[in-house]
């Protein structure tokens, strides 16, 4: 029987070495090695931080916070840098997600009959 | 190069053939087979469910439902059967932490340091 973790060290080397992660690097670097393309990225994702923490803290968003956001938003799409690295980073984020659906398969099978038989009862 | 896919399917199934799962899928199995186990289990996991979903939503806890869910623990933990189910689902839960930091290091390592780079400025 494969050891979990063995399977899993094997997993990350995969990743690692996967076009897609090499891609984002790149990507990244290239962000990171442009002080004025740094910048507004940093700026762009603190405001993303930002709001996405007033949501979830309840608090309103006030409409020149959604505007600022939409500009650098606008800014941020047009530089074609950036939109490069968001690409990639919502691939990786894809690829990790599919990932968890697969490993974690064997739990929802076991938990997921449970779910829907205890469904009639609440 | 390994596809990522497929070294996680490798996962999955080293996953659902460790001794962890099957042990988890046993005890799972025999709390469900005991209909008076599987009634005290239900009730416990539906107002630890409950509790969570208020403190997420903000809403107070009263006192009365607090000593229902510590009556209902006290209950669940001298059950011998629950408390195997419980300790093998904590177990499995620390099993996919351990995976998900060891496949998502590539990522910490790319996004780790810009983290810490960032810091001085705010
Ligand atoms: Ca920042
Ligand atoms: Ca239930």
């Amino acid at each position: 029987m494969a050891n979990v973790y063995d399977v899993a060290y094997d997993l990350e080397k995969a990743l690692r070495n996967s076009d897609d992660f090499q891609a984002l690097k790149k990507n990244y670097d290239e962000v990171n090695n442009s002080p004025e393309t740094k910048v507004l990225f940093d700026k762009f994702r603190d405001i993303q931080v930002a709001l996405q923490q007033k949501q979830m803290a309840g608090q309103e968003v006030t409409q020149e916070e959604v505007e600022e956001a939409q500009n650098l938003f606008a800014e941020v799409q047009q530089n074609e840098t950036i939109s490069k690295l968001m690409a990639a980073e919502q691939r990786m984020s894809m690829i990790i997600n599919e990932i968890n659906k697969i490993i974690t398969k064997p739990l929802e099978e076991l938990y997921g009959p449970m779910a829907e038989e205890n469904e009639p009862q609440q």
